[in-house]
């Protein structure tokens, strides 16, 4: 491949994941009940953000793991699919670092570990706007195949 | 330790488990956000649900695993603090069974593994009304100590 | 079906167990290098032991947590097969609990939580000798299908 | 902090890591009876290595997937104590991603992700002599504190 074929290759994978992930996006209910926001998409790679407020918080004043966990998941989900192939979150594993507050934006980051045959892995990182780890997730998915925009879509 | 002293300790335990457990339960602001209802509690026990809405929703149009875990995430919170010991949860592992949708009643059921030390392992299942598992969770809970609710308030 | 049809089914599938899982465990060569033994098996279900020796342990002097998994996995894979149908594990998340010496015997016993398409959850348990908990695990398996033994080897 | 001293510290740092797993490594006997050799190690990382022997499979004749695991687990043990701090693995996940064969020379990599306080989180990889990824661990250390060599003996 020349020099040439192999940007305007890249030039096309990246964006089939910004199309892809921002249409997965724009039909995520939860994001939109969560104040969830779309960040930066590149292939296998997403990022999410959200606020979090006072109706999000557990009984210790902190944001609740299962809303930094949401976004984190919402994260995942985005970056599953920027290679516009049906994909299902299978397993999660979540560690909480350190607590968030009110008031605090959290930005979460997913990117591809490993991606072969049926089986996905991801790490995805959830840190406040002072670069604190919040929370860490390592997630597998499973890829069932199947365009989800149909390819005719995504041509240039 | 008589029959008669060790029914009254059993009791007790009951009595404090669910006079924590709702007590918490009724400071959980994600858990209004969300829907959240809290069922029965025993000691190491409790269980929770809620009903899936259109906004719960991930682009599949099914209910998105940030809401289960969710669910989840709470009842084991719950679990943690019969005891009337602070804790807090560390990790947990999460694998996405059965797919549920809107309109679907969830219950969460969190039970106690292990508890020594500073640590605590609990499982927590979500069902659906049909008694199909949507997910299960292994959560590990760090005892932190220190009472949450006087203790003299617990006295009956 | 009748009471009597259902016994029948019932004493088939432990038959077919205990046949399976021994046929396995006997070509196991793990097993061999690390002295683990077989124990009782049902559908669904398997229990593996070992004698921890000097030569399992870490610069702690207690078993090292290698070694404790690998009892677990083995318990696993054996109750994986119970159903004389082909499984691999795919990820296992274990929570240490307490410290393992040489001279102890651990016994790991693994049970069914889920089994259903091509996924099946199993939690696996090592305890010491005096009942106490030193590991606790949650497996997940593929099944990929195909029978391990001929269904005509296994006919009473 | 001037350049020179920052040089300094660095290099006395790589020195204590080194010296610290070396000596650890030394009296890890479960490393011995698999024949697991250290390699590499820097402050917060360690690899370690072994070759695969027809006495570490699974009734699949590929490497027993508690072998493989033990290897990852001896990498981060040795990853976990380049501090010189006395810690112990508490929880770990492991995803088999590819089989390994007899005579395969496995390599794990286990590099630190966080360590704030009492908790440390390691990824670690376990690759084949190719570079296929065989198997990814996520492990959670609990740090107890205490120094493993005498600070003394670790001056220059």
């Amino acid at each position: 491949m020349t020099e040439t074929a192999a940007k305007a290759g890249a030039e096309t994978a990246m964006a089939v994941a910004e199309r892809v992930a921002r249409d997965f996006f724009a039909r995520d209910s939860m994001a939109a009940l969560l104040g969830i926001e779309l960040g930066p998409v590149a292939p296998g790679r997403a990022s999410a953000s959200l606020r979090v407020t006072d109706s999000m918080t557990n009984p210790h004043g902190t944001c609740h793991g299962g809303i930094s966990f949401a976004l984190a998941d919402a994260a995942f989900s985005y970056a599953c699919v920027t290679w516009n192939e049906q994909a299902v979150g299978q397993h999660c594993n979540v560690s909480y670092l350190a607590p968030a507050r009110p008031g605090d934006i959290l930005t979460a980051k997913a990117a591809e570990v490993t991606r072969s045959g049926r089986n996905a892995i991801y790490d995805i990182t959830v840190t406040d706007a002072a670069g604190r780890v919040v929370l860490t997730c390592r997630g597998v998915a499973f890829i069932k195949g199947g365009a989800i925009l149909p390819p005719e879509e995504l041509e240039p």
